[in-house]
């Protein structure tokens, strides 16, 4: 008989599939867990997947007192409150690098739309702009990614992979992470001293207390009026009100965002923007990093059943 | 006293300011030359500065008896007579590789673009239906670009760059051209090999009459239904109409085009579809493209006033 998971947060049936035709999911869909399940029902969770952005609390494992293992849909898992899981012997799991190639690739698209204004072109081709030859200062040439200096903050699977990509744009390549990588990109000791130094800055770093609004209005400005974000980490990591003031008032000149303060939602002020591109947290969103993310999701499943450590733990979870 | 040069075709003020300080420009921003010019002027005329991918034909050349020189601002010249040029003593420049970065930067934009539905995705954002977690079709995860087999139509000085730029985004990379060149990708002997091979086709080849229309509706089939178009090179090498059907039916997935059949124009039946990604040839349009093309234009010109073989000049030409 199969092993029961328990589908904690809101995650699309169709990701579910195949992990399903291996566990018996018990799907509560976001709900709220005393609402979704009996008391009975709680008391015989034995394992969780989860969405490693979404909330995952003391309160939350204590609803499930024979929890084992809390496992991540994805890479992240800064929504799991890490020191309550070990407290309570709970592994926590995820799927490191599973879907770092289409992330990177996502950061790239970002960036060449928001350097190349892809949205503001398109539109003006859509809307009889180019056959009218109508003035746009949007269309005027910008300044490409030949010899742009790019800085990248945060340097683990997703930055490596966004450094190698932006390395075939004929760019400079910085970074800035906690310690110095063995990678062949110049090394900074502050984020202050890479947006000083670079033109477009990419997050790429992991999400918690001590990243938390750290791109405000200091760092912006220090990337200069040519500058561009690009953020396909977590929303937190930006101080998103400060990002819709320097894309308003052009202390920069445009941002690429797959994440956001507050997600589903992407505030009016920031979608009333032209020189934004927005996308729905897609950036793991392909077939390859999916089955990906699955085959990670299922293996930790698998080793936790059969007594053996998460083969994809968190560390320190 | 600075040497007088025409420009004949409608090329933007802007391009034109840098070229102005060397030279006396006589900009007749497209309009016909007997109606903008006296015959005594048309006469005197020696150099031209022309847009390559517009008409200078025969009777043109004609009406400029003592033309010298037609430096094509641009990489392309598939607008100039050649055989008319040579039998009459004029020499034809261009600017050989010098947006060729651009371009590729470019055809990669368009490419992830294409791939990753970036539009459909930001307007999935703008319109709310993110917040309000509608299902979206067209939303599905799509297959990304890690494995993808990329084939690149053309292997000139913007095949390369962008084989090179590909290529770092875990894809694999094939070709056809003319023939075989020095390069690491998998030669295909024929477009239509390439096309069985490969799901998304980049077209880098230059225009003529052996490429007009040649990626038509049995290229396109070739591609299958996750097969993509990508075209940075001239309208005319794809049959526009065979285009819009294919991707009506969804024949293939999609395509990101910067060049069109009939420029300043994309026809309604292209604008109207949401699997396509159009920029108004802006493939060039960087601050470092433009530069490199002025300087071609510049140097052609010095050479020609200074009785010296064109430094740039097109082979044949």
């Amino acid at each position: 008989m199969p092993e029961r998971v328990l589908v904690v947060h809101r995650l699309p049936k169709s990701q579910m599939a195949r992990i399903g035709q291996r566990f018996d999911l018990i799907d509560v869909a976001g709900k709220k867990l005393t609402e979704a399940l009996s008391p009975e029902e709680l008391g015989s969770v034995r394992a969780t997947i989860a969405a490693g952005g979404s909330r995952f609390d003391a309160d939350m494992m204590d609803l499930l007192p024979k929890l084992g293992a809390i496992v991540c849909y994805g890479t992240g898992y800064d929504g799991v409150d890490l020191k309550a899981a070990a407290a309570r012997n709970i592994a926590v799991g995820h799927s490191p690098g599973a879907n770092a190639s289409s992330v990177a690739d996502m950061a790239l698209a970002l960036t060449l739309a928001s350097v190349r204004r892809l949205l503001v072109a398109d539109g003006y081709v859509r809307d009889g702009s180019w056959a009218a030859r109508k003035p746009a200062p949007m269309m005027r040439a910008p300044s490409g990614m030949g010899g742009r200096k790019v800085g990248i903050y945060g340097m683990g699977e997703i930055g490596r992979r966004i450094a190698a990509r932006v390395a075939a744009f004929e760019s400079e390549v910085g970074y800035f992470s906690r310690s110095r990588h063995d990678v062949p990109y110049r090394y900074f000791e502050s984020l202050e001293a890479l947006a000083d130094w670079c033109s477009v800055l990419i997050i790429a770093v992991r999400s918690g207390p001590e990243t938390h609004h750290v791109v405000g209005a200091d760092i912006l400005r220090r990337l200069g009026e040519d500058g561009h974000v690009i953020n396909i980490a977590r929303g937190s990591v930006i101080d998103q009100a400060a990002l819709v003031a320097a894309l308003a008032d052009e202390t920069i000149a445009g941002a690429g965002l797959d994440v956001f303060a507050k997600e589903p939602q992407a505030p009016d002020a920031l979608t009333a923007l032209p020189n934004v591109v927005l996308t729905p947290h897609t950036g793991g969103h392909t077939l390859q990093g999916h089955l990906a993310m699955q085959d990670c999701v299922m293996a930790n499943l698998d080793a936790f059943f059969a007594g053996k450590p998460l083969p994809y733990a968190v560390r320190g979870g």
